[in-house]
């Protein structure tokens, strides 16, 4: 059976989904283990984890190998001036906008093989399952898989999908990494940074957009539930704190006359801890770099910079927990006779996933009789950058252990394929 | 009158001290004056500091300097093979052990015009006010200028005044610093690394030794106190802590989940200033040095380094605190979910001063209406050193705000005299 007679039999068996529909869970698991290699350590295995930072030859390779997998599916993939994959599938109305679903291989250095993996096989998947099973649908399908969403190459993620959505930098495509300008970079990935403009999605381009990705967080695995709901990608927060005491010699200067600030960052680092978890919720504080001067263990230090970042869907509930950590701060400073500056340095928006589309998300596990819980998403997705183009969901599966960006990062193989039924079901439902 | 009319004069008026004897003050303060010419910033003035690091062209055109001022003072200053300055003038018994005393005039990088600088030209001043007042000395009374105290220099202080006491480390004048073999400094301020043996001085080689010194911290200052009469130098137990977390997302790992290793770490770092507060007494405890891995704002610390650093005359009570640290530790790593490890990494033992040297030293003060106080030196000096060979006392004068090792160091030229006629009085008790 060739392609072409595979793609006329579609229109015939539009909405005429048979119960019980699968992704097929050996295959989606195959092809996971296939792309693995790509990036993997030498001598390494599966467990080992990955390196397949964007751009980087391991990660040519892997769209190279996505976009043969999309070709078996019957689609023909283009990449558009970004470096994005497209895959279109034909409905049965070709005026109706697409469902849009996916997400990216590109991975962190050192990092697992599930982030980004999981929801751009289980695409393909999909589209595969409805192949096989002979199964149309009255709006096209697209399946894309985004360019450089960690940001590793040139420090800047969610680059496909910030230019989709009109978001980029200006200068971004001038950045320099290794040495390489960006603009060629995305030129050996085969897009076009002299027509990037081309690559910009205009709104109503697509009637949902779906991403299917692994949770990174322990919520699910640790409630022992297959299937997230996401309520949106969180408001990110940022604040630099600049702590000056005075550095002075550490067996000369008795205990009531330092000004130490490193024990009054130690101070703000225990009071976030402490205010972030205050009140019940799934919002986050983290202080996770600082920098200390002198940075002697003999001198009292004098000078220490940190950063503090806050998440949570309500930008109002973080604004409120940074109000409540200033006001610590300048209990601090006085208690340790230093001055703590704490100045915001970047604000993130939340992007809240589309009502309907996570009752649908919903609608779909019920259907398939698997248990769901809605959740925010803790990390920033390509799927935020869709937000602000039309309606969007995101389905999550667990993340043993939470552990994500590490090559220990793993989601079981049922609830991977559990996750792209679920993708499947609801691409159903919204592709009509 | 010329140098060997005066020394004939000395024999005949020694024990004649007149009552009322002080130091030439202000001869005291332009020598210090034109010492901190060598290695003061280009274009700056007394107020800028010093940078006289030792082995320097400026350290070495000090040297010039202060063997001068020795000359000038009736001494023929002799260098021993570890590049220290010795001058002594001789006693009505040539067979008595000298009275020892000095310092050294070596700096930190950027350091002040006083560390070490007021003791040594303290010391010349002494004898200086001697020769002129012909007052001699049953005892021979000798001059040091101790080599490279502070150890910017090959990352290793006290280097002279360990050699006088047999306490260099195997290998030490293999050392290189900046392009620059140890043995090789040496050599070009005077001294003779092959003989290095020959600097070492035997137990009862002096009858006693006293330093004058900044106290550095500001104990003194603050209460108004002139002389300090030095107890002893503390003892120091530095502790290396690693702190194991796990590093994760900090967008989607959810508080209850971490495993913070900076948290642990800022719990640590307020438990130690804590516990060292809780008793009384002149006991501190440093958390100087960290460095946290990955140190990224957007994931939960994995690792933490740090160091704590406990000084106390008492070896006992420090180690009473390490106690109490590491039992905190243990409740911290349990709360944090973190492995804490606590490994001892440096002991130095305490170096009393001898109790009828500080009697002494307080009864000069008796006599010279100033009054003092006993304190611990919190910081090490050469003449912890000279306490493992006899008796040894120090003479503390109050540091403005207790800053040292700066520019902005600054002891009261009346304090400067102050603690230079203190030293008169007590060489001349002890020179018999």
């Amino acid at each position: 059976m060739n392609r072409r007679h595979c793609l006329g039999a579609l229109a015939l068996s539009a909405f005429a989904k048979p119960a019980g529909l699968r992704v097929n869970a050996a295959r989606l698991r195959e092809h996971l283990e296939a792309l693995s290699v790509f990036g993997r350590p030498s001598g390494g295995g599966f467990a080992d984890g990955v390196s397949r930072v964007a751009y980087s030859d391991a990660d040519l390779a892997g769209r190279r190998y996505t976009m043969g997998l999309m070709e078996a599916a019957g689609l023909k993939p283009r990449i558009d001036a970004a470096g994005n994959i497209f895959a279109r599938r034909a409905g049965s109305d070709p005026a109706q906008p697409p469902v849009l679903f996916g997400s990216h291989i590109d991975s962190v250095p050192s990092g697992g093989n599930f982030d980004g993996d999981v929801g751009s096989f289980g695409a393909i998947e999909v589209v595969q399952t409805l192949r096989d099973a002979g199964i149309g649908t009255r709006r096209p399908l697209e399946v894309v898989v985004w360019c450089n969403e960690e940001g590793f190459a040139y420090n800047n993620g969610l680059y496909g999908s910030r230019a989709a959505a009109g978001h980029l930098d200006p200068g971004e495509l001038d950045l320099v990494w290794n040495g390489v300008k960006k603009s060629d970079a995305v030129r050996k990935v085969g897009g076009n940074p002299d027509r990037i403009a081309e690559a910009r999605l205009q709104p109503g381009y697509f009637h949902c957009y779906l991403e299917l990705h692994i949770e990174q967080g322990g919520t699910l695995d640790q409630a022992g539930i297959p299937i997230g709901v996401v309520e949106g990608i969180v408001s990110i927060d940022r604040y630099d704190v600049e702590i000056r005491g005075f550095a002075n010699h550490a067996g000369t200067t008795p205990m009531p006359q330092r000004r130490d600030a490193l024990l009054a960052a130690s101070y703000l680092t225990v009071a976030v801890n402490e205010i972030v978890r205050r009140e019940p919720g799934p919002q986050v504080g983290t202080v996770g770099q600082i920098s200390v001067s002198p940075n002697a263990p003999n001198v009292v230090p004098g000078l220490v910079r940190l950063t503090i970042e806050l998440r949570d869907l309500s930008s109002a509930k973080i604004a409120g927990i940074a109000k409540q950590i200033m006001a610590r701060a300048r209990e601090i400073a006085a208690q340790t006779s230093t001055e703590v500056d704490i100045r915001p340095a970047a604000h993130h928006d939340a992007a809240l996933a589309t009502a309907e589309v996570q009752k649908s998300i919903e609608a779909a596990c019920t259907t398939l009789g698997l248990k769901s819980r809605r959740l925010p998403s803790g990390a920033g997705h390509d799927a935020q950058m869709m937000a602000t183009l039309g309606p969007m969901g995101m389905i999550f599966v667990p993340s043993v252990g939470g552990i994500s960006h590490s090559p220990k990062e793993f989601s079981r193989w049922e609830d991977c394929a559990r996750g792209a039924d679920v993708l499947l079901e609801t691409v159903l439902a919204w592709g009509g």
